[in-house]
């Protein structure tokens, strides 16, 4: 019998989890839920129904999983609890510092309601946490390292569109590349900010702005510029639209450690990712998180989960008996 | 209160396992078995009893899991069985074609008994089998990749020293860089035996033996050497003994696969571990596994497990709050 999913918003997110339900030979989409006019709404998946967000309520028995695709800022902290009192849920709440608070909220709906509900679910967090996870118990003696990118970082680029006489713009997060060796090569370097990554942004001014005054105040902005080394690019909106509309993004996540009786064998573990589209990865990570919620739900489970606590074997459509066989 | 560990055998991964105890906040050694005169045994561990393998029977209230480190061709098919109807236990099972069998036969041992097992841990198989599984549920559409090295293949060295002539040898397995890279661009190559993998041997004969034809019976032997490119060097015995005594290893997992309506979003997940010593990474993982065994047993399950089957989280000495506040 397959899974049904229900997907709450229809984004970028949204339509990666419909992507990703559709490649899911034991998944089926029952429903997409919005707070737009329904009837404005087209989606990919033929026959199924696109709903008001105000009906979910109704289809508490029609669906097994509820993946919410609402942002972390303002969406996420109310949906997730709401929606835990009537569905299993999975979402991708992706502001590490109130994890803890947001998990504490949605395991009291969960546990109350008897679903299970699964947070902070994509890369990262997500399988970079799941990294650093198994990474420092095998190594208890050693160093983190995380770097982001070549990727566009949605938080910076709002940044710089919200300075006066800008147009548009996007900036791309990239890591520097001689880090990244020293980390590779064992040194266990000491890095900065400034020495982690280097920001690189693309700007469309509104007529008349000024470059020199614009430019000044991004690489000075605190927060986000001053601590990096920042270039601007001014170009047309043109060629904002037609180089600069990818979602690509990555990272890599570092484990530098030592074993042995004087701590004298050292262990590098590396994992990256180069996406061509980062919400279509994330999605597709938060479609296993939702098998794996059904699945804990089947055997009993309730209440408030991460990635770290699903069993890997659960996000994998096969067999235990079958993952044995051929990939164990 | 911290979890007592036994140790079954002293070898290689014997010594590598107390080195990951010690290094355990929340672990304690409890007693070492062997199957030699245990007067003959100098541990590093002060104070904690070495005993005769038949002992062990006696210790079933005093070792919370035993940790058995002998090898996968004829001391763990009987002994992970025979001991996982005593104790929870952990092994490095990694023979791949057999892990199917020796599953089935630890699973009817250890429902018996009551006690969860933990087979097949350690890199490949253990955290190699993770990345695969996790990769292949995240990106149904796609290809594997894995590598090996650049390290010591024991049973290939074995082979070589199986040769009349020869008195020493130590053979390494190299990946192919130019393969690596065309994984990582997500070219999908498909590749052939002698395109992953080069194989070098270092080899001291005996008095007299004649070099061209060692060469000649090494490059054509059948299953080993025949199907790769390999390089032999022969050299004096010091000069093994100095410079090809380490026991580093490595490799590599990827998977290249893609999204999006049409698949046009290609995603490369990559996996690395570079190793100063095999035996001591290998059984940084075992401890690592016998802390999520005595979870699980504490939580009333029991049968085989494989790492597919262990919740991340139950890797870690931390608790899940600090994980989702620190690593999450």
């Amino acid at each position: 019998m397959s899974i049904k999913i229900g997907i709450m918003g229809y984004g970028n997110l949204g339509k990666g989890v419909e992507l990703a339900v559709g490649a899911a030979p034991d998944m089926e989409l029952a429903a997409v839920f919005t707070r737009r006019d329904p009837s404005t709404l087209q989606i990919k998946t033929p026959g199924v129904p696109v709903l008001s967000a105000s009906e979910a309520a109704n289809w508490t028995d029609k669906i097994d999983v509820m993946i919410l695709c609402g942002g972390s800022a303002t969406d996420l902290p109310v949906q997730t609890p709401e929606y835990a009192a009537l569905f299993n849920v999975v979402d991708s709440f992706d502001t590490h510092a109130r994890i803890p608070e947001h998990f504490a909220a949605v395991d009291a709906a969960a546990r109350k309601a008897g679903k299970v509900a699964v947070i902070s679910c994509g890369w990262d967090p997500g399988m970079f946490s799941l990294m650093r996870v198994y990474a420092n118990a095998i190594l208890p003696n050693g160093k983190d390292y995380t770097f982001w990118g070549k990727g566009v970082s949605q938080g910076h680029s709002d940044a710089i569109r919200r300075i006066k006489g800008v147009k548009n713009a996007k900036q791309y997060t990239i890591p520097v590349e001689s880090a990244l060796e020293a980390v590779r090569n064992g040194e266990n370097p000491e890095l900065s900010t400034r020495q982690k990554h280097t920001r690189e942004c693309f700007v469309v001014l509104e007529e008349g702005a000024d470059p020199a005054a614009i430019e000044k105040e991004i690489v000075t902005m605190p927060n986000y510029f001053a601590d990096y080394d920042t270039t601007v690019h001014f170009i047309s909106e043109e060629e904002l639209l037609k180089n600069h509309s990818g979602m690509a993004h990555g990272g890599f996540v570092f484990r530098s450690g030592t074993t042995g009786a004087n701590q004298e064998n050292h262990h590098i573990i590396e994992y990256s990712l180069k996406l061509d589209s980062n919400p279509e990865f994330t999605t597709s990570v938060l479609v296993c998180a939702a098998r794996a919620a059904s699945r804990m739900k089947a055997e009993g489970a309730c209440g408030c989960k991460t990635m770290l606590d699903l069993p890997p074997a659960y996000l994998s459509e096969k067999s235990g008996e079958a993952l044995r066989a051929s990939l164990l």
